[in-house]
This record gives C-alpha cells, sequence and structure tokens, in this order.
C-alpha cells in the first residue's frame, strides 16, 4: 500500500473514561490530519448518530466515516475474557472482526486493554511466526526521542525465544513506525555484562545474538530513560510493572512541584512565569502526544490507547495505526522473523 | 540494648566515588549526631591519618571513633566475588569482619554495591530462617512517606518463600526502624487482583497470607509511589529495574525542567523565584535523606549506600545502621520468621 491509496481504521468509539465525547473528537482531528484515511465508528449506532453533528463529523469528514452498529460495550471492569462470552456484541469485538474480514487494515481503542488484547489476539490473529503478540510502551527519553519498551503487559512468564521475538518486533516499529535507522536494541538486565540477569534473560541473549537485528546487550533500568537504547525488549511482568510505576513517579513528581511552588506567594508568582516552559517540557513526557501502545503481532494492525486519552490522544493513537498500516509493519515484521527462523518458528510454541 | 548504650558501627571508609573525603564527612556529622555511637573507620590507616584532624574527627569526636588498617580497596570496577579472592584485605571485607568477630553491630558502606552484598552474606553470615538475605531500597512516595521496595538487586530467580521472607523482612524494618505501625505489605504484580500475576506472584500471594504480616494483596507498580503499601515485596530482578529506572527517570524530569525554564528570561526570572520550593521538593526525593538501603537477613546490621553520597548520605546510612542496631532488628526479623516458621525454614533451602 502507498501512502497516498486509503487507509482503513475501525475506531472502538465507545471505549475511553471519556467516550464517545473524547473519540469522536480524535475521529475529526484524525481525519482532517490524513486525507486518506477511512474512519469505521464502531459504536451504539442510535447513541452515536446524533452525535456525529457536534462532533463536526459531517460535509467532507463525513463522507469519510461510517457508523458500524455494535450494541455494548466492555467497561473497565469487565473481564478481558468477556469479549469470548457474553460481549460478543461489544464495539471492541465487532472492530476486530472487520480487521478479521478484511474490511479494516487496523483497530484502535480506548477502552479496557486486557479486552483489546484478547479480542485483538483471538479475533484477528497471530502473525505466521510470532508466538505470542507483545504490547509496546512508547517512553520519550531523555534525548527527546522514544524508547520502545515491550513487552509492556501482554505475556507474563515470557520463554526466551518469546522475549527475542518481542525485540525483533519493536526493532521493525522503531525502524518504520519511529522512523529510528537500525535501532539500537538492548535486553533489560540488572547489569550491563551478559553474565549479569536471571535464567530467562542470560538464555534470551544468547537468542538476540542471532536475530538480525543490532543487538547490543543488556540495557538496565536507568536505559529505558536516557536515550542509550531505541528498543528495550523484557517479559511482559517487568515491563508491566516499570510502565505503571514510572506513570505514576512521574505524576507524583509533578504534583509534588507544582504543590511546592504554590506555597508562597514568591514562588506563586515564579510559578506563573515558569508555567509555558513547564507545560512545554509537560508535553514531552505526555502519553497523549505518542499515541497508544501498539500490539505487536497480530494479523492487523490493532492500537491500545490509554483510557484516560483526550481527542488529542485518540488522534494520535489513529496516526500511529494509519502509519503502521502504510508501513505495512506485519509484512516487514513477517519477514524478518522468517529470514531468522525459515520454518516460522523460534519453538516456542506453547502459550 | 537500649538506646543509651553504646552502638559500634564499621564505615568502610575507602569505599564510594568520592571516598574519603565524603565518608569522613559523614563521620563526623554522625559522630555528632549520635552521642552513643562509636565508630570504626576501616580503610588505609596512612591515608587516612592525616586527613583526621581536616575532617574534625578530632577532640571528643576523635574519642568516639578509631581507624582500623585495611591495606586495599575494592573498586567499582572490582568484580564482587574479589573480596573472597584478592581483595580478602579490602576495607569492605575488614569492616564485615569486624562485625562477624563482634567487634561490631554493623557496617556501613557507600562501595561497590556487589561487593559489599558479597562480603556481609559470606563474612557475617545469614541469619537462622533466612534463605536469602536481601536489598530493601527505601522510596519516598506521594504522601510524604517512605514506601520499602525489596528485593531491589540481592537475588534473581527468587523462589516463592524468598519473596514471603522478604516481606516479613520488609515489614519488620519498617515498623522498627522507619516508625511505620502495622506495615500494608504488598506483592508487586501486574493487577489488583489475585489471579493476577506470574507463576512466582501466584505462589507467593499464598505463602504471603500465612506469615503474619499485615498483607494486602497484590500492589501495582504505581502503589510503590502512591503511598497505598507502605511494604513491597518482589523479586530483585523487577526490583532493580524499577529502582534504576525510576532514578533515571526522576533526574531526566527535573533535568528537563531546568532546561525548559533556562530557555528565555521570562521563566528565567521565574526560574529564580521557584528555586527554593523546587529545592525544598526535590529534598523530599533525595536517596540522601533517607539514608543506604539496609541489606536485611544478615547476622549484623549491613547498610550499602550510593556511591555518589555525599557527607550528608554517609551519615543518614550511618543514622539507619544505629537505629537497626538500637532496635535489634535481626532478633525480630528472627522471631517473626520462626514465629510463621517453627522449625526454621520455609523450605526454600537451595541458594
Amino acid at each position: 500500500m502507498d501512502s497516498s491509496s486509503v487507509v482503513r481504521i475501525a475506531l472502538d468509539v465507545m471505549g475511553g473514561d471519556h467516550a464517545p465525547r473524547t473519540t469522536l473528537d480524535g475521529a475529526r482531528l484524525a481525519l482532517a490530519n490524513h486525507a486518506n484515511l477511512h474512519l469505521q465508528l464502531v459504536g451504539d449506532e442510535g447513541k452515536l448518530r446524533p452525535l456525529l453533528k457536534h462532533h463536526g463529523l459531517v460535509g467532507d469528514l463525513g463522507l469519510r466515516c461510517e457508523i458500524v452498529h455494535a450494541p455494548s460495550v466492555v467497561t473497565m471492569e469487565d473481564k478481558p475474557t468477556s469479549v469470548l462470552k457474553d460481549k460478543k456484541d461489544s464495539s471492541i469485538r465487532i472492530a476486530c472482526q472487520l480487521v478479521r474480514e478484511g474490511k479494516a487494515d487496523g483497530v484502535v481503542s480506548m477502552g479496557n486493554t486486557g479486552a483489546a488484547m484478547v479480542a485483538s489476539v483471538m479475533v484477528i490473529g497471530t502473525l505466521d511466526g510470532v508466538d505470542r503478540p507483545c504490547l509496546a510502551g512508547v517512553m520519550p527519553n531523555a534525548k527527546g526521542r522514544p524508547t520502545v519498551l515491550l513487552d509492556v503487559g501482554a505475556n507474563v512468564d515470557s520463554k526466551p525465544e518469546h522475549v527475542a521475538q518481542f525485540a525483533v518486533m519493536g526493532s521493525v516499529y522503531a525502524e518504520e513506525v519511529l522512523g529510528i535507522q537500525a535501532p539500537r536494541v538492548g535486553l533489560l538486565s540488572v547489569g550491563e555484562e551478559d553474565s549479569k540477569g536471571n535464567e530467562i534473560t542470560k538464555a534470551s541473549g544468547v537468542l538476540l545474538r542471532e536475530m538480525g537485528i543490532a543487538f547490543q546487550g543488556n540495557a538496565e533500568g536507568r536505559d529505558i530513560w536516557n536515550g542509550n537504547f531505541d528498543v528495550v525488549a523484557c517479559d511482559g511482568f517487568v515491563g508491566n510493572v516499570v510502565l505503571k510505576s514510572s506513570e505514576a513517579l512521574a505524576e507524583s513528581i509533578v504534583r509534588g512541584l507544582r504543590e511546592s511552588i504554590s506555597q508562597n506567594l514568591r514562588s506563586k508568582v515564579g510559578g506563573l512565569l515558569v508555567r509555558p516552559a513547564m507545560r512545554s517540557f509537560m508535553k514531552k513526557l505526555d502519553y497523549a502526544e505518542y499515541g497508544g501502545a501498539p500490539l505487536l503481532g497480530v494479523k492487523g494492525v490493532s492500537i491500545i490507547g490509554h483510557g484516560r486519552s483526550d481527542g488529542r490522544a485518540v488522534a494520535s493513537a489513529i496516526r500511529v495505526a494509519v502509519r503502521a498500516s502504510e508501513h505495512r509493519i506485519n509484512d516487514l515484521i513477517q519477514a524478518s522473523l522468517h529470514k531468522v527462523l525459515p520454518n516460522g518458528s523460534t519453538g516456542g510454541g506453547s502459550r
């Protein structure tokens, strides 16, 4: 697909803390940004139809979107597996169904992360040569560039062959979607030397040298942020803990600083003067700028955003989906894995 | 030992990026702060003797410290196991020897962390009932209190019984040394529900309900910072990654904000006005305020500080060692473990 041909994205309009307001705002922004985008707005038609005009999804933009009816919605309280049972008619499942049937190139959801992962993996299916899809977190590093951390939560108890596949998928994603040439790939561990790590990382390191990527050896926790690596591969347990811990730490620092500044008149005045600079810095940290987290390894593009996403963050996630589709990221992932594994498997078949 | 009786601490004066300058400064501060402290300054006597006067270790304070000669020093480049081989006469090993021989109640080092752990475990020895000692990180949470995260790097591939022991040791430490009554203990995992986690955490959770501590179930990454738990237990691989990642993220945010503020005159002026408020907030985040990380589970007190520690941080680490000694933390850990494991073992005997 060249970048001028149409990209069709199924948007789970009902997913997210403030959906469908935020998702419809995001839809409008994304349609305005990408002339080749066609959006399938998946959700309750009766609720959505009256909202389109208010959100500017009329006229020229309206011609490039359509509502696909889905009667139910998976809430944040529902179990991820609900999409396989009583919520088969939910917006996230029907959006994935569109990808499976070849009616959409990708799906974007800000809803229940677990449910979006289960629906993507079970309905869209897994790429040939991929044992386990993984969720990639894009972290803004100290050099003002993104570092891809993966897996950040799709898998626990990953085997070395899974971690090696995560690294390959992350390398393709960093190169094609984030535009980083020959991404430097690290294996998350507790020391720089090959001898440092646990049983899984030591075995993963051996495999990673054979994967045809720019593997640089072990990365430490600090390397997620200092820009020394473009891709950092790990099991989803540690990736998820780091992701959630970092989000909370960053929020705690920023809130703590604000409170500290508002405690007396002198620093309050100073606070007003530094506010634009603080805002411009915070924007660099803001997940909304980086779009959602791609679920790599499924047969189609699947981008999972933060439940708190505003319209701008939804549009960023759609931008990521468009770019991943245009760059045929799945073909490239499959080719990269086949190159190193001609039989299409690293031998880690069990899920 | 009541708090008025003498506490004898062996200080590895040669360990640390700027030792012995910083360690001697710390020694003076600590002696001034604790009237019942006696310090053994372990290091090269020829080098140290001429420095004592300059660092104020004379007069009254000088009476409460003595040099214990150690001809060699473990550098940051040396392997941790060097203390067992060619560096048997190093300051960290000789400091641990003083504890083993009953001549000191505890040891404090800002040197090579791995070497300090190996020397503590192998020379001082492990408490009865403890399969693996662990390193406890004290993190400043959003409620302005400390959260104890452990293990932060002494062990990888921990078994469930090890994680359960870490939790008990962390709970005793939080109560006795940090003064938190009935500390709320969490098990670090990827979701709140008991069903969320990996094989090790699920098995650890079952054991933790039987350990006689205030176990509150799973904690997530964010709970390390939000103050919802006082103690968070995990394997040393994930704890180490979180610790190093958090340190780097916090530094990156603060440096990024400073750079952003210095980019134009308006915010530069504002920056001057908010500086005291920022400093007072940063102090809350500062590891120097919290002292070093205690290595829990050895037969004596062992506190391992940051290589970058300044004199104030060294004094904080000594304060932690004094407090742990005064509160007889090892007797309490042993009693807590014996209470739940009358035979003195959780069955995780292999190291």
